[in-house]
């Protein structure tokens, strides 16, 4: 079950490492912002992970919720908070973010099966 | 060839099935109102359907293109009015919308082919 | 009450002939495919224009909206059956839709106000 | 200065009151789902509404950036906290958020000069 | 003519003033990276310009298209150069794109009309 | 390694040919205009390719994205060119635009495999 959550990682490091290799200024400066912006501030980690997560959902990028939801995860989210932040990225998107709920919810299955092993 | 339909319902109808269960009430509401407001009002069943298939295509959600996709197949709508409404989103959406008129044509196909099974 | 209809058609009007008059041949050509695309079919003018609000409302487009108002409204399409349809696309692109939905209502009751005159 | 907040909150009044008189279930029930989905639950208000702000925000919907500052103003969040829930829709979204951030740099400037009266 | 040329400088510049005064280090960096990623490369800055222009056009961000057409202009690219930048952005992006392209071409004009001063 | 670029080819010239067949005069046209737009004009071929290849990118659909790094490795852009056009994209889409970037990366690395052979 957990396959994904794997897959997942190891394309996007190994497409990552090229990337970042590959020395384009304006590249790398966003990818070190991608960092730095979720660090804790006036907000705390978990919110600013939460806001991540739904701006990825109504922008329907697959990619960047997976990112956001194992991140939450590791951060001690649990699925109702979850839900209850994607319940809001369907209501403002609409229906066309239903297929990325679904998605979601399977790789948050995903995140949840692997740390029982 | 009906294959890609088959595999398209079980896994929306798991997830779906999954996510009510779930119990957030944004979520059930939303796929309740979804239900709905394809129903027959001031405007019919089939034109409710190919404004939701428009809708889908130029916001370019394949699986909601495949969804009005079935139910406009199964209201009898038939493959040049279909692809009407799909030149209008390819118009108004731009090339961008033609990668997912590929995937769509190939669905519609795939409807085809599965009734005359 | 009808000052923005007239408003928006003047302006429309005075640009695109200047864009048409530039003679870049690209341009010409969508605009010629987007006067063809909406005529009778096998899909009727009605329906055809519909599409085509609901296409303008979920890309969030406020002038395609109006446009296609317009035409809905010549067409002899009523306030009931143009709502049924906005609201489709209200629901498939979310509650950033409702600002437009605002502005289409106002829109349509200042095309209703300018044919009592 | 708050001139463009009252402006703002009377248009969007009128406009919603005629909207709902109207009788159009499906455009009722998301309004009605707008309002109970950033009631308190697993999540709090204040976080509920930056979520808002932030999916408004990248969705690139000024009007819809307005209501949740407006309702995370009145919930007393403060603007570095406003202000770096933005930074990262900036940051998800790109530079295409920027003007939205402007207007909506001014909008708060308006709320708080509002409050000072 | 060049009114809205001067109008748009600025609210714009007032505006970059205040959000780069609140010293939000991840929109402060964005901005940064604004300004470096157009300098020349690989690429010229005319070449890039016109990509900042069409990324603008297609993701129908006025403002966005506003600043790269001033850009564009001072960088020494004409009217039909830049037509036929923007006429590929109309055509990838659809006719939804027409309504920023009749407000692109009365910017150009007002920028041309400016200098003639 | 260049299998990516082969089964894209194959899956899209097999789709085009149907939707070709299919005698809708909208898409045929937009079909027609998409090769006429690339021409060279007062734009060289590939800057327009570029134009092209950005446009994709920050909306964000894979199969365009592939197509002009196709178009533009045949016209013999760089590498470097590309990406720098593919930075500019990342900035101006944001964040969500990273995991495309990936993926166009791998289709460029299957190009450059591809013509080793």
């Amino acid at each position: 079950m957990a396959d994904i959550v794997e897959e997942f990682n190891e394309y996007r490091q190994k497409m990552n490492e090229k990337l970042l290799a590959d020395n384009n200024k304006v590249i790398k400066r966003i990818f070190n912002l991608d960092t730095n912006a979720y660090m804790e501030g006036a907000l705390d980690v978990k919110t600013k992970e939460l806001l991540g997560l739904v701006a990825s959902a109504v922008l329907r990028c697959d990619d960047c919720v997976k990112y956001h939801l194992e991140t939450s995860y590791k951060e001690g989210l649990n699925k109702v908070e979850v839900m209850e932040a994607l319940s809001i990225a369907t209501l403002v998107g609409g229906t066309i973010v239903i297929p990325h709920l679904r998605r979601a919810y399977e790789f948050w299955e995903a995140l949840e099966a692997g740390s029982d092993k």
